[in-house]
């Protein structure tokens, strides 16, 4: 007998016809002996939903009582579903986040997940229940509802698996696996079989949006057999873990981020600590600096550029304006007009000429280059975003030719 | 400094413009220097909303995935009013039911509660935060959320008070207090200043809608100070408690209750036992039966008619029809175009000829009597829904005339 976690976002869950057939996927997995944990997120548009309600309140409210509104959510897709699966006839059981035993710290609305109290859970299992959990949400050591942030659900089900030591943690989208590319820009864009958790991280953190960082690190830290597959078409999808099988792909997919902004300041000292100044600056305000360049010293000068989320570009700009002379630069400039772009595959870790062959197809492509960072399975290019899709095409049909 | 709690029903914080007026009087209640804890419903028409997306899914859900699925109704309510109240600038925390520490009984639907654990509520207000509670919803002894069905929020807040020994259990709702008659019935209907609990419990259990008859039974048991005030007027409501201070009228209110229907089971054997046996069926079915007419046995047989709720007189008779045989009656006929009239009043203890004076009225309005039961301090009539409101009137005019 296998342990499985299942877990459904929103869009799959949206509306009573869906819930039916996230019922059907679940009992299914019961009927052929499995014990089931299933975990979902807020039905559709619900979270907007209460987030319009709550700034209709007050445009500012506590992150305590965003989390007590927002908690909701999941807990509605929690019963429903359960219902759905006692309609089927199956015998099952719905958690909230405090009622599975998902103990987080008091970090509202961006909370990390700290221990799972398994007790609940253990008990429902060896009553042969299938055990529905609510996605997102937990609670802190002052008995106070939090929720995980973006991605939250991803992780409380890689966090169920890991805990409970489960056979195999399936994540169910609206796509049917992970693409070398977004198949709605890339046509020949092909689905993975497998692919190793690093690249499965670079992937994530480079714009792909089929699981969240967080989660795969989860995955990866506590060995979680992974799979990513579709709610709509029963097939397998794409499995995630160490080690794959064999590496056939030099790369395993291109990514593109637009959500990406270049900012630049000028004319610094060239003497040591003045990179330290800066970035500790943003640190400190939580903006993530990616791709940093710096130009090489002359006239006792230098230049520093780096990319940070666009929606933070402003917030960056504003820091180093008020701090321009602490650290002694002439200006900041900003560029919003950029887009990243990224293969990621551990293959190029032994084959030598991948940058390479990158950087031709897109001369060949005829689009300029701003900037370029590499880690040992990334190569990322910044260029100008109305180039990003002729780009990523580029670089697609350059590594994977169409079959 | 006083300790107050005040219940706000679900038309009291509909949208957001009434959770501010709720807000406005619950902040400026406690910078009067009050400790505050406030228990709301859920907002307008939630409930219903939610019921209609179980419904959807499941025409018979169980009990304990409908409570998960109802509760989120109040926890909006609470974290709204909550984001209201910091708006305004007012330290607040806002609590679940299990938070406030309900626990409850198992009987999910309709919950009663066993204990309030007050930890976590001292622990607040020692901080000098207004304490926003979700009415209507607890915690059973296995974790799992319950709900404690009709009039749960008045039960929930008379509860609160009674455990933190509050000063006063403010009771807001549309109308502005308890009235010797529904003021959209009867022109000239009264509001009182003060209620005995006694008197309020009968008014609740004769068709008055302003309390539900749990919470004035809790309220006389621990002696909680009641008020029954609108939440859109700032005036001095109705006030319940044990002995009112003067008795200045004989009866304090007249109600109607149409959700009423009369049974009669002829010709049963005029032999102890028969009345158990139809009624101990009926109470196994949990059906409440109200007024009691036992007929004067001759030629060795009896009738017996009585009265249950409207929508409870079908399944009444399908179990009397199917267990005639066991009881020995020729038929059962049932009536569902009456109503239940009462006058209610600790006065007319020491005073004799309430009950003449009501049967006057409804003599001189040429209203037939069709049953008539009495209790130390009311006096029920069952009359042809038709002439029910024209009862209502002539009595409430015999008893308290125009000022």
């Amino acid at each position: 007998m296998s342990l499985i976690v299942q877990k459904f976002g929103g869009s799959s869950v949206a509306n009573a016809e869906r819930v039916y057939n996230v019922a059907r996927i679940v009992t299914d997995t019961y009927a052929q002996g499995n014990n089931v944990i299933v975990v979902v997120s807020a039905q559709g548009d619900t979270t907007d939903d209460l987030i319009e309600k709550a700034k209709e309140i007050n445009p500012n409210p506590s992150k305590r009582e965003m989390d007590v509104l927002l908690s909701v959510g999941e807990q509605i897709s929690i019963s429903l579903l359960a219902m759905a699966i006692e309609k089927l006839g199956y015998p099952v059981v719905s958690l909230t986040g405090w009622q599975a035993g998902f103990m987080t710290d008091s970090n509202h609305g961006n909370s990390r997940i700290r221990r799972i109290l398994t007790e609940r859970l253990d008990n429902e299992l060896s009553k042969k229940n299938i055990v529905i959990v609510a996605g997102f949400q937990g609670l802190n050591k002052y008995d106070d509802i939090t929720t995980l942030g973006r991605g939250g659900s991803d992780t409380s089900a890689v966090a169920l698996a890991a805990v409970t030591h489960a056979d195999k943690c399936q994540i169910f989208t609206d796509v049917d696996g992970v693409y070398t590319a977004d198949p709605r820009l890339v046509k020949g864009a092909v689905k993975l079989d497998e692919i190793t958790f690093d690249e499965m991280l670079e992937l994530a953190t480079s714009g792909a949006q089929v699981l969240h960082n967080r989660s795969v690190e989860m995955a990866k830290k506590y060995s979680v057999n992974l799979e990513v597959l579709s709610s709509l078409e029963r097939k397998p999808g794409t499995i995630v873990k160490e080690v794959v099988s064999v590496e056939k792909m030099l790369i395993k997919g291109v990514a593109r981020d637009d959500n990406v902004a270049r900012i630049s300041v000028l004319n610094l000292p060239d003497t040591p600590g003045v990179a330290f100044k800066i970035f500790s600056l943003l640190a400190a305000r939580k903006i993530n600096v990616d791709i940093i360049l710096q130009s090489i010293g002359r006239d006792n000068t230098k230049d520093i550029s780096f990319t940070v989320p666009l929606d933070n570009m402003d917030l960056a700009v504003q820091i180093l304006n008020d701090n321009l002379s602490t650290f002694g630069g002439s200006k900041v400039v900003s560029d919003d007009t950029v887009s990243k772009v990224s293969i990621v595959g551990a293959g190029m870790q032994t084959h030598s000429g991948v940058a390479s062959k990158m950087f031709e197809a897109l001369s060949e492509a005829r689009i300029n280059i701003h900037m370029i960072s590499t880690s040992e399975i990334k190569i990322s290019v910044l260029i100008d975003r109305a180039d990003s899709a002729k780009a990523v095409n580029a670089i697609h049909d350059a590594f994977m030719p169409a079959k």
